[in-house]
């Protein structure tokens, strides 16, 4: 994994932490229905990643877009799958898009390339 | 179908023909591209249909959400799976969206009524 | 209060039943932790309104909008009070938000003449 | 002119001259900036003002859309500008903006029909 | 205050002192109602500084967020009360708000640690 | 040039041939749309790069922005066009694009340094 992957990561954990012991519980409670938000029910997992990353790049995240590239890899996300979920929200939402379409690619690349390494060793 | 769907729809209609026929064809060229994000690739037809939604709901454009509730529905998107697609996008998109989800819900009931008294007929 | 107000609180207290009423129990989690947010607390009830309203107007949400200057002016805010409020939506959001400030005025003054018409019964 | 635009017009000024005669004087000092930031200076007014509705658009703001096409035409503008203004708009912002692009088609054919049966009188 | 702070701030000033020396007026016009917007009035000033905050994160501008939490708490904000004033704009934005919640917290942290270490000098 | 303007341009090149080369054709139509539409046609090229700009200022991306300010002062802005552009940007969109306008403003600069320097040598 890239290290700015693993860094991310690691401020992300790390800020989720503070948040979600801040002592005000409302702030865990969101971010309950937010991870119950993408469990499997009649819409797979992996799916829902992938709505979620549509989401994310229409509303231009980047913070977002990478979590969840992240997770529907893990979900079994493939290559092609991706393309096709980057292109509805680049037909969406327009050229203001393309600098999240580079970024989405870029780390895509990366993550691929991280699990392949991994499944090699 | 609702009078209201029954208007969206025709004034949707000679609208796009009024656009298509402009003369001013990259128009066409981008609704050609618009069209063809959604066709059954790597992902299915309801799949894309339901992304598309997702984006609509967190962008907040209610001729869109109209747009895809009827096309996932069209490729048999059941009242479970678009009320998983609605939480995904009433989540990501804040309590802002909840005015669009009591707009979807509305046109969800409207088109299952019609499909309904139409199979009975 | 007008008539067009009379519409949109009771289209909204239907849709929302519908909605709290369709089995998919994550909209009430979501629609609880909404009311919620604006109880009084550190902040009290008044202050928090008028966020919900600054927010509701950079957004450039009408029934967002409408909802919270009606509970605003319930927890005794003041035109000028609004006034203010309108502004910095107005400053941070730009001249796109001109037309919701429009919508805005309108209401206010719809709901001011309906509690004084109701006040001299 | 159509009765919708008219009713717009009519609407727009009436609450404008509110705005403007609430004693909140920031509110016309910001009015006073927005319409000085469409006058003729480097660029030319025309030019302005289709500036002003590519922003418009892509801000999905309909009352903003009328507005500056009914200018830009009063500006010169033609059929042919105002398809390449569009077009920018529709693929910056992307298959969003679609419904806007209806809606300012249908508006910018009944400014000019408006205009053709003015001349003929 | 963390060095990210400081460099925010020297760049914030250099670059405003670039734009309001730029001769071109109106810059200074908007600056001036932009300050002028959260003067005390009928609300007072941390309540318009809160109200910045949160259009500033329901609209996701990092350099806004961290603008208004410092000038917030230079007029008396609490923890609880930013903790409240951060909650309304998760609620009304959604997750994606999430990544601004991390940066907000993170700062909010930093400036309360530095007028800590600053109290006890 | 600035180090950073080039680091752009560098990192945007490879993205752009990684993505237009990853066989998913539709990117490359996106791509070529997006090109065409800044083409001149009824309106000049310069005219149409600061719409461009508008519209990438509205929606506060600054990765489009650095671009469209770079290829409009190809095409023979000057500061005092660009100032009038930057401005409409802000009336529109408010203060939430004035950290936008702080790196339109720097950008803007280097590279009008950089040409000079290229001039004289």
């Amino acid at each position: 994994m890239s290290s700015s992957i693993k860094d991310f990561k690691e401020y992300r954990s790390k800020m989720n932490e503070r948040i979600l012991n801040s002592g005000f519980r409302d702030f865990n409670k969101f971010f309950a229905l937010d991870n119950k938000a993408y469990y499997k029910g009649a819409l797979d997992a992996k799916t829902k990643e992938l709505m979620g990353l549509v989401a994310s790049m229409a509303l231009r995240c980047n913070d977002c877009i990478l979590y969840h590239i992240d997770r529907a890899i893990e979900e079994g996300a493939t290559e092609q799958e991706l393309y096709e979920t980057f292109n509805i929200a680049l037909i969406v939402g327009g050229s203001i898009v393309i600098p999240h379409l580079r970024f989405a690619v870029e780390k895509m690349d990366e993550i691929f390339a991280a699990n392949k390494k991994g499944e090699t060793k």
